[in-house]
């Protein structure tokens, strides 16, 4: 006997195997043994390789690897609604900035909450993508701004993969924005963002380190600092790199060998190629694109020449992208900016795992990779890309163990 | 005593009643006798007013008008992900059509379905919307084409409202594409279509009656005709109206008193004050607008500055908005056209009932009218625009009866 945990029979395999398409096995079934895959092929096959305790009749749905979303703020307090609100109503930046609107009204707000509060405003939100396969998840600080506030937040990330089935990877971005009271001294509070690295990842808070390279961010040699800072822990870099200007973040953080650099619309030549080398995956995030109204994409046609792998994620926050939805994100960067259906769903998988630095472990149906599946009602895979604001997903497996998808909210 | 059927507590109203903004109540109560509104007002005064059958605690949510989707073509059989995949991998229109795909193969697939298989396809989408605090849907025929198949369709329109919980206004859509039997023979086939009406109207199956008037659909003349025949049987007309050119169709349908003008990215100043004058509501539809990565919004400041009431519907339907969220539907009309979130509340209430004819039913929160609330578990009103992809949606109550959200698919 075999002695497979579980045994999933009645469903269309997604591999997502490297270079095999959407790697296709119609009729196929799929086994768990110590929560990893431990067979997978033609449903034909599988009777004469072994029985399982549990065995699952997938209904005829397709199974994919449980979604990856690689890239979030999701763990923040309050929204920004009163915000849009005011600006659809004619109010102008300086009018926001004024009334004390933008990013420190996050921050105001997130320092202020408890984590007990934090984590329970920001449980539905995670609950919305977990409804829709979401499995694994990154989440980042970056409204703190000190030491204090920076843990909690990471804290609070932690404890989320405590409280829902998801697997949490954490991003330390203490360079997110320059706090009020360090105002006029941006290089001090890189000493400061710096020094919390230490403390922060012995804590085992911190999985990976990034920061907003940007004119209204943090300049390069700045950057460049916190990279250093992180690189003596042994952590890996990203970064949100050119995004509104051409800062040639996509050059520094691969210099670093860095996961990813996320947003990329003013990407470069030389970013891509420098890219490419190091393995560095480009991160897109049609959410902010789509919700500023921005008009200049990622030269997605570019990236695809060059072969650098593409992830797509929700980059959910409450000031430039309040989404709560991955597949819809699919949508969109197929709509806006014309990626393949299967280029997005292997962003929202193999590549988005790669860009955590789990590639080797999630992303993909294969032997030996964890078992996190995510199982739809769908035609075909093109399906998730092609609705916009539809949820088919039916039933997720976590590490092996399945479950009823979540009710959102 | 009062007599009231069911009382509703602990929740902030939203009335959306002419001339109040939001209508904002909060800590207020709302009460029903026999389906309908009988008392709505802070919830201190309501104790005062009498006891109910029924009292539900609503937890400090936000209780709105049910929401009203005014313009969906939601019962078809397929979808069309296989030309959405077709054309991101370099596909043609041409090669499409070649290929048997555009219109016709949704034509041909909802022909060939049975009516159990139309509705069983139509379900999963239409639950989508209701999880989302829809009580009121319109749905469209025009994918049969012939009287048989309109027929279907529009039973299955009907049947919708015996099977979920939610209240269906039918149009009849003959005029929506040329079948290919009448290729060349327009004329013919708009007599074919007035022809549908007598019958059609007769089972009861037709509550208002569209077209598409467009230089790739049917000319203003032949419009005018099936308007005229709409007219005979007393039924009130809408109309798809410069959607991809100026037509004139604005004010066509505003000279027979039309509910509605629906699309209207072309819309000209003559349109704008042609329907101020007939009362006919503009129905904006930004899920094609994204999808067909349109460029041309609709006159939204010119029709806020003439007074013509402006409603937002998802247009669901699998060639152009495969759209199953009118909250997302909403958030598009304030990202992508700048409507306010009152303005694009109103469109999904109010001015969506109007749209139907219904104004005098449904849409607001007023004492007489239909007790079809949804409630929110939102901070304020604006919420429900600015979130993406995020369902706050938390209970609903239709003509009266209260129930959980239906969880959608
Ligand atoms: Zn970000
Ligand atoms: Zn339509």
């Amino acid at each position: 006997m075999s002695g497979w945990d579980l045994l999933i029979t009645n469903v269309h395999l997604a591999t997502l195997a490297e270079g095999t398409g959407y790697g296709e096995i119609r009729d196929g079934a799929i086994a768990v043994r110590d929560g990893r895959i431990a067979w997978l092929g033609p449903a034909a096959d599988a009777p004469a390789h072994g029985a399982a305790n549990e065995e699952r009749d997938g209904g005829g749905a397709w199974l994919t690897p449980g979604l990856v979303d690689c890239h979030t703020h999701i763990v923040h307090a309050g929204n920004r609604s009163d915000e849009f609100e005011a600006r659809l109503n004619g109010a102008t930046y300086e009018d926001i900035a004024r009334a004390g609107g933008g990013i420190m009204s996050t921050v105001r707000a997130t320092r202020a909450a408890s984590e007990e509060a934090l984590l329970r405003q920001s449980v539905p939100r995670i609950a919305a993508l977990l409804a829709e396969g979401v499995t694994t998840l990154e989440i980042k600080s970056g409204y703190g701004l000190d030491l204090a506030s920076e843990a909690k937040m990471l804290r609070v990330a932690r404890r989320v993969a405590d409280v829902l089935p998801v697997r949490v990877a954490t991003t330390f971005l203490g360079a997110h924005a320059l706090p009020p009271d360090y105002a006029g001294r941006a290089d001090e509070y890189i000493d400061a963002v710096c020094a919390m690295i230490a403390p922060l990842a012995e804590e085992g808070l911190v999985d990976a380190v990034d920061a907003f390279c940007e004119r209204i961010g943090f300049t390069p040699a700045q950057t460049e600092r916190v990279f250093d800072a992180a690189r003596q822990h042994g952590l890996p870099v990203k970064l949100h790199a050119e995004q509104l200007s051409d800062q040639r973040g996509a050059e520094l953080v691969a210099r670093y060998g860095g996961l990813s650099a996320d947003h990329l619309e003013h990407l470069s030549d030389a970013g891509i190629a420098a890219m490419k080398v190091a393995g560095t995956v480009a991160v897109l995030l049609p959410g902010a694109y789509y919700f500023l109204r921005d008009t200049t994409p990622p030269p997605i046609a570019k990236l695809r020449a060059a072969g650098v792998p593409m992830a797509v994620a929700t980059d959910n926050n409450p000031g430039t992208s309040p989404l709560t939805s991955l597949l819809l994100a699919l949508n969109m960067a197929c709509t806006l900016w014309r990626l393949t259906p299967q280029e997005a769903l292997r962003g929202a998988t193999v590549h988005a795992a790669r860009a955590l630095g789990l590639a080797g472990e999630i992303g993909t149906l294969e032997v030996g990779k964890r078992a996190d599946f995510a199982l739809w009602r769908i035609a075909r895979p093109a399906d998730l890309c092609y609705a916009i604001g539809f949820n088919p997903c039916c039933a997720v497996v976590n590490g092996g163990k399945w479950r009823a998808p979540l009710v959102a909210a």
